[in-house]
């Protein structure tokens, strides 16, 4: 009985699907305000260079132009993520170091009068010498990007757990290899935007924002406008996707909120297409080299890697994705001897930062591509190897990672039966294969900000629901998620229950969208608001039925007596009650929730629990090389995936596709390609990405855990199934055409000349 | 110590001053949806008519109209904000009873072919005599407006307390005499506008209007929709001022949200200024009989009263404004006989509705005047004869009212001497003269919607406070009266306050702006809240600093002990403390407030006590005749006005300086001039109310009483003082030319004719 759910668990759609569909729903761009003025940011068009002047007279002088500012007037102060890797200014002061670099904003009228006064800005540059490949940026006598930086190397991790040499000297087979992953664009489809409105009496600036993290954007806008947080208020409009590419502040948030201070009207940023490409942030290019010991029958003893990240021209979250890449090297596979080793490097090329999987695809793919290179060499089964080196919940974790629950092994079976694995593995006619890929994913990252989740529940005397809550839903559903949540709780239908988030002068903490830790973070933080709001809600109601409040249920719209449901009463009634009872005090609960790990790990010193809990995922695919063009054809992609208990299937399916595609696009086709650091294809047209044309049949086998920490036992389920479609994919390849492909992404061209060379 | 408050009593600027002032406030028309159509309603030509047909054929088949309704196609379901008097229907049914009356509404691509297509559409009428003058309407054989409603009658009050024949019978002497009060229109800067916005999967519909009560009209938006309640949020933007016309429900939003549900696009109804004079609500015209009796020094003994009310062709909330007009006969002055009768008539008109003062203004007008008439038969001082006669705190009333403070007798004294009576009443050369007026509100009335207001107080982690509450801040200051109440309360400055308010699907219940109640009702609600967050805070730090929470005090950002202010702690970092306590729960304080009656009176049976407090005031004013063309100059206006204690005596001033320029327009200006029912002046060009260049001097004497109910012992201060200035200004012009004007408006032309008359 209190097993079955009447909201959560099913496939409903999402709360704003309707207005998006029909158009009604309101971005940032679609925001207007009575006044608004729209800005344009100059940026550079050399990758390193000293700026020796700015002359800005032309462009102010233009008609229509209300305000001009370079680097040189905002304050002294970087922003960043991450603390300690803070190393950018929202306008570059002094030299620029990448193509795209902002050097100037203006602000005017309209939007072409702005694009036509940022071309009359004049700059005096001073070029520098720019490298733009993080092995020849290390070299010695390399050019500097940011004075002080040795070697361009921003930061350096080592972590050894257990002893690697050892473990390869007490291996059968060890062997080395090396990788590549490509600089890829998150492309979201709304393109970054902002706008600001300042209240010059109390000191107030407003700021609507595409963002991931409303209160990390606070903090960030307050200290490089130099005022207090409580004076900056971040709203968050729908955002149409993030995928970690708006995790970061922007130079259009410094830059709206600025203009709305000096000139006291309302000012919007919204970047092209090409400034997405080139401006915003991108998935780290990454060099591995991996060494692996086995035993003889492909138990792994022991790995040892060597990471180069690209990270461009600055940091971002570097500190974070690094550590990442690391020590999710550890799940899902037992590896009791782990050497980790990386470096991210400075480049003059666009900036690396989060993107959906945040540092480990890279490391995945080589992880997930050796494993069957070894495997064949031993003679093994590329399926066997992997569930034979699952990890299992329960056994201690080399990392200190808590594993609760792992359907890691039982994911590999299924993925394979799903795909055909023992007919087809090795079987199938030359052109066509199938290959395989796991991976293992946080449900947020505990130790990462010290901020709870926060979470206010209202009934109104309509018998609504109001949920206040300041997790970000950036496209993925969250607050439909939410509403879920509460809805169950308090036995109510989902359409009565409405969600008010992300805005930080009216909602409760929260850290963010990021690490995909939504649903467990905010998501236990409403169940536990809206579970108070029930609870006082049974204390009003159990006279009336002469029961205990203990005694309760709360399902499908009434109250009832457990055992005899006839004995009831709806859940409208039972808020008149609570209003007599609570002369009419409005009916709210309020929660927060934080990950409960007795000694928060920091990433960079002792081990520890890296996350409330973990996902685990294998994925399938089944590929066709047209020997031909080279042109490799996706017949289908079999995922099975424990992401605990889903609370909405159909929107962890939405994830899941999403992540094929995204992983296809990593495997075959895009990739950010620049020449002396300039993008050569900042454009839909030319970047290429998987399209529905492209995409295979996907099939989605949901291992359910019932995972003792998340709301329903739900665990991670937005990034961790982006992590092994790509090496699924090029390890089909090799089982279709016999090549290894250890480079991405696996183009016609390259297909073609290993073909070439083949023969 | 503890009377001494640093945020409540301060002349603050609004919260939202700035962006009113440069303009980038958004008023629901400034409100632009993606996709947003536009709509333009039909009008009746016909002050009473049948409708035998509506041929909307060409006006949909004009290019850009996206949907025609009539009157047929809607529910057959009446609204009203008083239910027993709900008479109208968003859309004629069957038959038009004023030139203005809906009969269709049209929605297209813009406003422009939304009026062409209105234009096309095409109604058949029956035209029926047609009634115009409440004298007349009453009359046997008069048309009937309303089927079933007898003498077009359509509501009537008789109240008799004590013995109103017997008090006649022991008076020195009785005095009869008649007066009229014209229609005026509010006249609010930002006409009436709506926009809806549809959600067809969860069968929600979110409507922005410019209302006075959000809650009020979520129910009856529900009703006429035939939705549950839980399917309608309203949500409040700027309101450019209401003065009671943005009480009632309308046309459009009614056909915003029947569009956008038919449509699933948004929809936007903005009225045009002639839609807002001849289609949404006025003063009412008012013809009264007064017969007093009194002691041969000047004691009111008993009244008798005799109304008629020109409701025009709907009732709005006709009971409410006849009780009102009744009952405040008994309040500024002791009246132990009285006798009211009153009735509310229908004519082919534009329709009566709540107006500032509501039904009390007409009433006072005659009372005032007729109280200078008798004082002058009984050779008194006009002066005297207010303070002889005023009503005393906690004496009994024979209304039942409970006084708690009346600085009555005292505004008398100190409004007369501001405008210098002694020296100039009746003293001054022919065409100057002084005049007075008296007055009482109540501070939001008890008893007729029995809905609280809650509120909500959250504290942020950026030590910023935000305050949830459904008050409707409709260019008053409400939202600023609230957050220096929160700000006074927590000891913070009104810069770290913010008011998320009115929006009924994210703030608690309010009944809404009417009665000014707001200060009083929804101040108290904040108050309490914020009283339980700074307990809790006092919690969390009494260890810190040695003390028991009781003894603590917070103010200006510190926390400290009583009496050793030097032990303290900032509230930031009592924030700090209590998240380490509470970890790291969001500060929460929740409360509601409702005016504690022992036994609430419904206003149509026994008496009982109507408001939980009575503002009192006094208006003195002196004026100049042009003898050769009549034209009344007023030079000054002297306001001696109890409101308790003022929470910001600037908004206060504001409100009285806003009333004496309506009172003006009422004693000599406005006028809604109707031929056959046809409004002739429906601009702002043509009705022509008092500008800048027309107000006088203005006096504020703030009487300061400290009344036990009201939040920091605040009382109404928001229609009262309309009360007043007409009879204090026609008072005025009689003792300038010796003419009793019993009329309104006192029109140049009306001097003129009654100088010729004198000679």
């Amino acid at each position: 009985m209190e097993k079955q759910f009447s909201v959560v668990g099913r496939r409903l759609p999402m709360l704003d699907a309707a207005a998006k569909v029909n158009g009604s729903a309101q971005f940032t761009d679609d925001l207007m305000l009575p006044g608004m003025l729209h800005g344009k940011i100059l940026r550079s068009r050399l990758p390193h260079a000293k700026i020796l002047n700015v002359d800005v007279s032309k462009a102010a002088r233009l008609r229509g132009v209300k305000g001009v500012v370079t680097g040189a007037e905002i304050p002294d102060r970087q922003y960043g993520i991450v603390p300690k890797a803070r190393d950018e200014y929202a306008l570059a002061k002094g030299k620029v170091r990448y193509i795209g670099d902002e050097i100037a904003a203006v602000c005017a009228i309209d939007q072409e009068i702005a694009e036509e006064a940022v071309e009359l800005i004049e700059v005096d540059y001073e070029e520098l010498p720019s490298v733009f490949d993080p092995l020849d940026a290390i070299k010695e006598g390399a050019p500097i990007i940011h004075e002080g930086v040795a070697n361009n190397t921003s930061f350096a991790i080592r972590k050894e757990f257990g002893d690697v040499e050892g473990a390869f000297a007490a291996s059968h087979l060890v062997s080395e290899d090396s990788f590549y992953s490509q600089p890829v664009n998150h492309a979201p489809l709304e393109p970054h935007s902002a706008v600001a409105q300042h209240d010059p009496i109390r000191g107030q600036v407003v700021l609507w924002s595409s963002t991931q993290i409303p209160f990390f954007l606070r903090r960030n806008l307050a200290a490089t406008l130099q005022i207090p947080e409580s004076r900056v208020r971040v709203i968050k409009p729908k955002v149409g996707g993030g995928f970690g590419q708006k995790i970061d502040m922007f130079a259009k948030d410094f830059c709206a909120a600025w203009f709305a201070m000096k000139l006291g009207k309302p000012v919007k940023f919204t970047y092209e297409r090409d400034e997405v490409f080139i401006g915003t942030r991108q998935r780290h290019p990454m060099y591995l080299k991996v060494k692996t010991g086995m035993t003889k029958d492909g138990k792994i003893l022991g790995q040892q890697f060597l990471a180069y990240a690209d990270g461009g021209a600055y940091n971002s979250t570097a500190p974070t994705m690094m550590a990442l890449s690391c020590f999710f090297l550890m799940v899902p596979y037992h590896v009791p001897n782990l050497l980790y080793e990386g470096y991210h490097v400075y480049t003059n090329k666009p900036v690396g930062g989060a993107m959906r999987g945040h540092g480990i695809p890279q490391a995945r793919f080589a992880v997930e591509r050796q494993l069957d290179m070894m495997a064949e060499r031993l003679n093994l089964d590329p399926a066997e190897i992997r569930w034979k080196n699952s990890i299992k919940a329960g056994e201690p974790h080399p990392g200190g990672f808590v594993i609760n629950t792992c359907g890691f092994a039982e994911s590999v079976r299924a993925a394979a039966k799903a795909i055909g694995w023992k007919e087809k593995r090795g079987k199938l006619p030359f052109g066509r294969g199938v290959g395989l890929g796991g991976a293992s994913f946080p449900s947020g990252v505990t130790n990462m900000s010290h901020i709870s989740s926060g979470a206010v529940v209202q009934v109104g005397q309509d018998a609504s629901v109001n949920v206040l809550t300041g997790a970000a839903d950036i496209g993925q559903g969250a607050e439909t998620v939410i509403a879920q949540i509460v809805a169950e709780v308090l036995g109510v239908s989902l359409d009565d229950v409405r969600v008010t988030a992300a805005d930080t002068g009216a909602t409760p903490l929260d850290p963010g969208t990021f690490g995909s830790g939504v649903t467990v973070r905010a998501g236990n933080a409403a169940r536990i608001a809206a579970e108070s709001v029930k609870k006082r809600l049974f204390e009003c109601v159990a006279d009336e039925l002469e029961a205990n409040p203990e005694d309760l249920v709360a399902k499908d719209g009434v109250i009832f007596v457990t055992g005899s449901p006839e004995i009831n009463i709806p859940f409208a009634k039972a808020l008149k009650a609570y209003q007599y009872k609570d002369l009419p005090m409005p009916l709210v609960g309020r929660a927060s929730w934080m990950a409960d790990t007795s000694e928060p790990t920091t990433l960079f010193n002792q081990p520890g629990n890296f996350s409330p809990s973990y996902s685990f995922m294998t994925q399938a695919a089944e590929v066709e090389v047209d020997t031909k063009t080279g042109k490799v054809k996706v017949i289908k992609m079999a995922t099975a995936h424990d992401c605990g208990r889903p609370i909405n299937p159909m929107l962890v399916e939405g994830q899941l596709e999403g992540s094929i595609a995204g992983g296809m696009g990593q495997a075959l086709y895009e990739n950010v390609i620049t020449e002396k650091g300039q993008v050569m294809n900042p454009s839909f047209l030319d970047y290429g990405f998987p399209t529905t044309l492209e995409v295979p049949e996907m099939e989605s086998i949901d291992i359910e855990t019932d995972d003792p920490v998340g709301p329903f036992g739900a665990k991670e389920a937005g990034e961790g199934t982006q992590l092994s479609p790509a090496p699924a994919i090029v390890n089909a390849i090799y089982d279709a055409i016999g090549v290894h492909f250890n480079e991405l992404p696996v183009t016609p061209e390259r297909i073609l000349k290993a073909l070439e060379e083949r023969k």
